[in-house]
């Protein structure tokens, strides 16, 4: 925690990790003449002020930056066709008889149309031109919470804290800092990082949010600020260069991007170090890939990658490798969901992919996964059986097998995957990995081989949560063109605490007893202490009615709901290749087209999931009485690859029995690691939790899961030894 | 228009009708001693300034409701579980380890537990307690628009323009202001009715909301807001005392409310008046009604309303008569459906009629429909073939022909009915009157007799687009115990323009010629008289791509949704009493019930449907290049009751044509008359548009109808003269 111990009305406090820096409107068109501030101020001298700020403002920019904090730009401007400027705006300065402003928004002015989007004046001063992994918030009015997603933005970053810097201090400044105030921000202005267009007015904004004990938060200063970094940075150095790339596997995404900024490592090390392990691993288990690149290949585009950003800041995943599932789209690359027969090439990635190359991540392979994306065993794909990385014997869990093998194995930095009925939590847990399936429709699903397509959802796998929360902020984009995608203001957004979720407080609730009954004694002792470690580290345990959820995850799987598949899939496909798919998937197909529910069924159906849906979301309705997170085992048992080849339909359904009914009723959820115990052949194997938050609250999903995977970690060792007797 | 010809930075212009009051924080917890307020205050004689703005608030308020305008009331607090107080804002001014904050939120203070709902300090003062026609806005935060629906209450009153009043000045006043402003609402502050606890930030915060030629806003006084209303209505009191009933029909519901209030009429004497009315109705039109309220049970109804608003405020539908389509539920009175096999006894309103009910409406009956709201004829009834209000051979319309023909003959204010694919829009369009299909699932469905489920609204029936509108705030509320009920916070809201839409324009767009095409020749020409006049009112016309909605209405006739219904009727209950229903009704499900979609067919159709309804709602999207509304007919031609029962099916869909798609795609949708023409027989016949809008835009529908309606009155015989020659 550090501390601005001379700030007003009194120290304030706050963990970087969490706390955003804001630039408030440093456009040109604010400090620099000829402007839409400089009509505004109608006084040069005064106006001039305004700009003085900006070498200390880049300071402070500068040390955040280095840190590697969280940095948000504001800009006030407006569409060019100003669809998003309200006639009051337009006309109210303009009109006034006796008034200075000569020029409205979106008149002609020296640096191009005043206040529009896409003209120079418009954009911010050079010196504070924003990073590509910063966030640029394009706001209409002068707040910033109206017509902008920057609540979720923040919330999606586990922002608890903001500083706020900018101009002008009685306007945007005052009135950004109120909106966040009233969302939970702990807020806090540096008085000589912001400024306005009258010196009273602005004493007194600063003031008025000092005053009263702290009304709106805190006022401080920059060299405060700057010295509380230096004394952080100075705490954190380590005592000794840490080793550059070991056989302990591949560093977390940020420690990888802080080596790459500080040269310690590069783009084809990393690629050449992969490599190494990967051929190693192939050697362990020939299953993982279904299309692996060449290495070759993939130090040219680390290359390309280096050049492109040779001497400029870095994008948020530079250098960062990651495996994708045969269900999603790789430009140029046969896509074949494990089903030659269905296999096509697309000739575009999916968005999905696209944002992820975008910011720098290196592609190095499609991977294995039961066919069709049908199943949560991982022994259903013609290319292979993959194992868990825990054990040769036991399965490896699917649907998206190779995904999370590649990531478990530590082959990639993060795998992206699909999940419906559990396909990419239960082989996170298999191989003691993260797997985090974000709500329905906030991931693109354009260019994803469909199971069900309104219960589908992009998934991703990756060895920590930190890691899953950074590649899913970088593909959780609305998009336009997936016409299930949910509309941004569809999502809730919630007050946050600035406590966080250790101090400050969560509620859950687990399954009954009778429900956990299924477990096997391992899972049920493992799963009984990861409750006790939530309830150690900020939980409160609550009841909730669980029968929704059994109820719902009967209905996909004994109701009319997964027929959907059918459709999808595409019944003249199903119908002609029902010989050559794989012999499980081929007996669940066969089965499921004899049988057909009736459009009645669906109907009946439908309007079952929809009232319990309705409920669900009830469950995690906080302002009404509801739960933050439910917390279930993952899965049931960890089955060899003999005893699911044995039983292969029932126990893939027992598998699923707390994952089934997630994407149902609209949940969010997010496998945790949670200890391993030593089964009776004496191997070690992994057991896994899993997060369940409502439709949308990812982020909180993120923010708990990492208290407890915080909780759990420390409890360590000392867990497995007591297990393992 | 309005004006305060001394506010700074000039005169501030306001139009009475949209303008809202708003009266900030006056809870005893902010201006009494041993408050919130007090404690955040920390001086006795700055605090007593709060306190003393209160008679000047009352002198504003009440010259403002004597006007009938929309006062809105804010109250900051939190719910008793305190779950939506930020940690920070509970914890920020308490822990200043010099500060004067001895009591926070939530703790015991001498009114009740600090800023908790439902304690005494938390309520607003005595002399200014809200009334039950106004809306208090109970928000967690200094600001209004965070945790609350106030922008979506103004939306829907249709407020252009916020006149401030309240505490405290620095906080929350500047606080909505800022955020009023930022939504396109032209703000003023009556600087005598504002105050806080430091003189000079008041002051500075007043200079800053009108500083710099008006940046937030303006600010006048009292004493101009009093002159300026007083002056407005010198000018608007008629000259004479109008005719209190008489036989032109039921005045306008705010016309009835003012003359309740000035004592001029009473529920009684309307209630009497309707029943005369009815009573000669019968004999012109017998198969109106299906079951009437006896008059002597009404007037006991209208005397108990009396005695119990005796001296006091009136809630917003007092003493509003209202017909109920008989397929919602009225307590202890049987749902028919207009199928005496169908038929229950409900034993609880439904909200909707609930909801009625609170605002004082008083229920005079349940009416005639298309058998199980099955057809937009009005010709398919047990209970006999209401005509159109305009001529006994034409058909009035259906499903819901009772409601329509109930208000087209000004036997009740208003009709709740319903409208699944144009039941509440046709025989809207058929006689005269305004019908308003709202989005699906704003208006609770509870108490409904399902069609389609997913496809359901209730919908109003009233006279004119603002008894319409007036109606539709009463009714539409998120209702938790509907699962097809929206969530509010996946409503649209948008910033409004302050210049209203007839000024401020409007964009909308028309089906093609070719679409047009099926119109009858007088339907065409009052078509296209009618868009000469939206283009004369404001209206921009624009094109769009149309074949969205022509695809997304042969889905529902031509595809497998429409099935949806046999599953919601019942298909144990359809099978058994086919032989029973009307003949035209039973040879449609048998039709149905002989052909089933497959479960595939469902699936895929509903893939379509999703796909069009997101491609419609961005048809909408206004910051997207899209329009406000789409301009339809409502229906194609008005044929005779002979000419249906030849032809019922192809003719019933035919007459659809406009309407099918509306509920498949998410849109609502208004008919306005537009006009009236001669038919060959002589007989005039009423022509109506329907004004469509996106997914949660019915105020836009609403504030753009009225425009329309206006328009279209205001051309007035001249066009009927035109067309009959």
């Amino acid at each position: 925690m550090l501390s601005l111990p001379n700030a007003r009305p009194y120290a304030f406090q706050f963990p970087l990790a969490t706390t955003a820096l804001i630039v408030i409107d440093i456009q040109r068109d604010f400090v620099d003449p000829g402007g839409f501030g400089s009509v505004q101020c109608g006084n040069d001298e005064v106006f001039s002020k305004a700009r003085a700020i900006v070498p200390t403002v880049k300071r402070v920019l500068d040390v955040f930056r280095a840190f590697g904090g969280h940095v948000i730009h504001t800009r006030e401007g407006h569409q060019p066709d100003l669809a998003d400027l309200p006639a009051a705006k337009r006309l109210r300065q303009i009109s006034s008889p006796h008034g200075h402003h000569t020029m409205g928004i979106g008149d002609q002015g020296p640096m191009g149309r005043l206040l529009v989007r896409g003209e120079y004046g418009h954009d911010i001063v050079d010196e504070l031109a924003p990073w590509p992994s910063e966030t640029v918030i394009d706001k209409p009015g002068k707040g910033a919470f109206w017509g902008t997603n920057i609540h979720r933005v923040l919330l999606t970053r586990g922002i608890t804290h903001i500083v706020f810097t900018g101009v002008t201090t009685e306007c945007c400044v005052t009135t950004i800092l109120r909106e966040a105030n009233d969302r939970g921000y702990q807020c806090c202005v540096l008085d000589d990082c912001t400024q306005g267009f009258d010196a009273q007015q602005v004493t007194t904004s600063l003031d008025i949010i000092a005053g009263q004990d702290g009304l709106f938060g805190f006022v401080g200063t920059s060299s405060d600020f700057l010295a509380a970094i230096h004394e952080s940075q100075t705490q954190l150095t380590p005592p000794s260069t840490p080793p550059l790339l070991s056989d302990n596997g591949l560093p977390s995404i940020p420690e990888l991007i802080s080596r790459y900024k500080k040269g310690s490592t590069s783009p084809a090390e990393v690629v050449n170090y992969i490599y190494d392990r990967i051929e190693k691993y192939q050697l362990v288990d020939p299953a993982v890939w279904i299309q692996l690149e060449t290495r070759e290949n993939v130090l040219k585009a680390a290359e390309s990658l280096v050049s492109k950003y040779a001497n400029k800041p870095l994008p948020p995943l530079y250098g960062i490798t990651f495996s994708v599932k045969d269900t999603i789209d790789v430009a140029n690359i046969p896509t074949t969901a494990a089903c030659p027969q269905y296999a096509y090439t697309p000739t575009s990635n999916a968005p999905a992919v696209q944002h992820v190359l975008d910011a720098g991540g290196i592609f190095i392979g499609k991977v294995n996964l039961d066919q069709l994306a049908t199943g949560l065993s991982g022994t259903r794909s013609p290319y292979g059986v993959p194992h868990s990385v825990f054990s040769d014997k036991h399965i490896s869990g699917g649907s998206s097998s190779g995904s999370s093998v590649s990531v478990g194995a530590r082959l990639v930095s993060f795998g992206l995957a699909t999940d419906t009925a559990g396909s990419g939590r239960v082989p996170a847990a298999f191989n003691g990995v993260v797997g985090f399936k974000p709500t329905k429709g906030t991931v693109s699903a354009i260019g994803l081989v469909p199971a069900c397509r309104t219960l589908d959802t992009i998934t991703v796998i990756a060895p920590s949560v930190a890691d899953a929360r950074l590649a899913w902020r970088i593909i959780a984009h609305h998009d336009a063109s997936d016409p299930f995608s949910k509309l941004p203001r569809s999502l809730p957004t919630w007050h946050v605490n600035y406590l966080g979720h250790r101090l400050g407080g969560f509620t859950f609730a687990i399954p009954p007893p009778v429900a956990l009954g299924i477990l096997t004694p391992a899972y049920h002792t493992l799963f009984s202490a990861a409750v006790q470690t939530l309830r150690a580290s900020g939980g409160r345990l609550v009841g909730i009615d669980y029968s929704i959820f059994e109820v719902a995850g009967a209905l996909l799987y004994d109701g009319a709901l997964l027929h959907e598949r059918m459709t999808c899939l595409g019944l003249d496909f199903l119908r002609s290749n029902l010989d050559t798919l794989h012999p499980v998937i081929s007996s669940l197909f066969s089965k499921a087209l004899a049988s057909p529910p009736t459009a009645y069924d669906v109907f009946s159906d439908q309007a079952l999931q929809i009232q319990l849906t309705r409920k669900a979301q009830q469950v995690f309705d906080t302002l009404a009485d509801g739960i933050d997170v439910l917390v279930v085992p993952t899965t049931t048992q960890h089955p060899t690859i003999e005893a699911m080849q044995a039983n292969p339909l029932a126990l893939n359904s027992e598998l699923g029995t707390f994952t089934h009914y997630a994407n149902v009723v609209d949940l969010c959820g997010l496998n945790v690691p949670a200890g391993t115990y030593v089964d009776v052949d004496g191997v070690e194997l992994p057991f896994g939790i899993t997060v369940l938050g409502g439709s949308g609250f990812d982020a909180k999903v993120f923010d708990i899961a990492a208290v407890a995977e915080d909780a759990l970690a420390r409890r360590g060792d000392g867990e497995k030894g007591l297990l393992s007797t």
